[in-house]
């Protein structure tokens, strides 16, 4: 396997031994990469820069690679290392273990990342936690608060109020429950849930994240009726969110729209950025159901804010930066019949605006939580 | 008002007079009846009978009905009370106010119960809270597994299997995240949140409830399309869950079915259990919809379990009594797409059996959580 460069792990290596203290384990574990760090309490004000490697594709590679690493780096970093904590795409069990569907292995085990069968000497046991990415990416966003550094975020409009249209910062979050929503090869989302009572004995006024599935749930068929038909009979079964709010979604809208034409999701958005009219009723279809998404969950979960993210609508930036994209995103998020009683327009909405590792800043902050040290959070990452 | 007769008053008084030490107040605001109860700590193990008044209907008269309540008890008694929650129909706001829809008052605030503006002779400032009436079932629930006394749901399939038709009690709450859905004057629901990782500082393996408000999303409109085109036009928007899943759901599934027969819910529900067709269909109709309700949150919430509760499915008990329904409510929750990768056959699901106050109990446990205090937890309230 050539998934790490060998002079990039010798770099790693003479930086982490370079750190004193004890060190926190963390990973990121997408379709195809694979990120990993050492992060240094916040006592030692260091990060270790990250470890990004590719081709794993099972968990037995996954499993070798970790070894690599741990080997090159010793005994004497390994054993300072006193949590860790692994965010994957998928659902996860009990919080320690999950199935990776898009994994190559024969066997159920081979795609099962388990918190109990990762390599000990990066991720010592009963001290790591396994974490969905997106409720990886929600424990970033408390992260990120807890040091006020929240402005990687806009808001593009605010409760009860028009879109803004000026780039504010979002610079706290609210008491509230928070949508954190994420459309890229899947919808994923969470909740991240405030607690205005204590739980289990802690601390009232704290919060905790809650992985959600509504990506697999399905969408309303009283919009985009003819729309929504067309895409289930091709599919096979009733279109999930998860399957119109994602780049097979916009292709498949680019197809219903174009009358068959096949485009790529990033061949649509640039059409739609240089102003082709159907690129941009895709675009405007694929953004209606993910609001459509929105709506549902404002009022399931009574949400206070709404936060949209990941790479997908950083890279599509533009969409957000013209009103009139903006103002149709709210119709729809207010096109719902409970707003009679104003519950649509209550949420906060804003924007990822910049390319960060959300998900291992949330590692970090899971990490830090199990042993209960401060971390040290930081966006730039 | 004679919305408490003086005799039961008199009681009521006599009997908060012969206990002794702290107290707990809670109450139950129906659409139309109140429950006010007085508990004595698990250490007196003693519980005082509760007072049902009716007729309320505004804020104001709340007030005075609980004003002339304390000052029948007297400070002796009312100044042992350490802590109170009261359950209400609705959303509740920041744990402490929620407006009541159905409230007879001209403006907001005769219809805004909030905890900081009760009497405070019965409900003490900052140790009384505000539930959502289904969140305060949800904490029954967890009450009556603490006390190992939740026979009185029993299972109507476990995990992967077969319905069981047998009657078999539930014995503890799965380690998991649990639905509660009680179909009633509307659709309501919270989860029962299982937290494998401390919250706040915490202790982890502790349950913690989450109000939700799907009931108020749209149904998925590819299943029963005609029946759904049909209502949402007489409705005037797309049909909510809580159009379908309710007495006046049933109503409508009768009228559909019967090309235009008004009956009343328990009229129908009559017929059916006499066995007519047309009403049978009717109830085929709007048991479907409950648990097309529930796949879609056992998919979006990851759920363990599912509890079926509220006076209506114990008052239908004879409709789960039938293997042949009982087998399509199950077939009707694994049809959804999700179900290809297991996730629609992984909850147990349990119905409730009997008429028990599950919102006081859960008010019970909340108050006694507030002031960290056990509680007696007893299901014959």
């Amino acid at each position: 396997m050539r998934t790490v460069e060998t002079t990039v792990l010798a770099d790693f290596v003479r930086e982490a031994r370079a750190t004193t203290g004890s060190l926190l384990a963390v990973g990121d574990v997408g379709a195809s990469t694979v990120r990993f760090a050492l992060v240094t309490g916040v006592e030692h004000g260091q990060t270790v820069q990250f470890l990004k490697f590719s081709n794993i594709r099972s968990v037995p590679n996954l499993h070798k690679v970790l070894e690599v690493i741990a080997t090159a780096l010793g005994d004497t970093v390994t054993r300072r290392i006193t949590a860790g904590a692994i965010a994957v795409p998928g659902p996860v069990q009990d919080g320690e273990r999950a199935v990776i569907a898009n994994y190559k292995a024969e066997t159920t085990e081979g795609r099962t990342i388990d918190a109990r069968k990762l390599p000990s000497g990066l991720f010592p046991r009963a001290k790591t936690v396994v974490l969905n990415d997106v409720e990886a990416a929600g424990y970033g966003v408390i992260g990120l608060d807890t040091v006020g550094d929240l402005n990687i975020f806009r808001i593009l409009w605010e409760s009860g109020r028009a879109p803004r249209h000026d780039n504010a910062p979002l610079k706290a979050l609210p008491k509230g429950n928070i949508l954190v929503v994420a459309p890229g090869t899947g919808l994923g989302s969470c909740l991240i849930q405030y607690h205005p009572r204590a739980v289990g004995g802690g601390q009232a006024g704290t919060y905790s994240v809650l992985p959600l599935e509504f990506g697999h749930t399905n969408a309303p068929q009283h919009e985009e009726t003819a729309f929504l038909d067309s895409y289930s009979q091709e599919l096979g079964y009733a279109a999930e969110f998860d399957d119109v709010c994602t780049g097979r979604g916009l292709e498949f809208a680019y197809r219903f729209h174009s009358n068959g034409k096949r485009l790529t999701a990033p061949e649509i958005s640039q059409l739609a950025k240089d102003g082709d009219d159907t690129a941009s009723l895709a675009m405007r279809t694929y953004h209606q159901f993910i609001m459509s998404f929105c709506s549902q969950l404002t009022m399931g979960l009574l949400l206070s804010a709404i936060i949209i993210c990941g790479d997908n609508v950083v890279s599509n930036g533009y969409y957000f930066e013209r009103p009139a994209n903006v103002d149709a995103l709210r119709d729809q998020l207010l096109s719902h019949s409970m707003e009679r009683m104003g519950f649509m327009s209550r949420p906060d909405v804003c924007l990822a605006t910049q390319h960060i590792n959300l998900n291992l800043i949330g590692c970090i902050y899971a990490a830090a939580a199990t042993v209960k040290t401060p971390a040290k959070i930081q966006s730039k990452l």
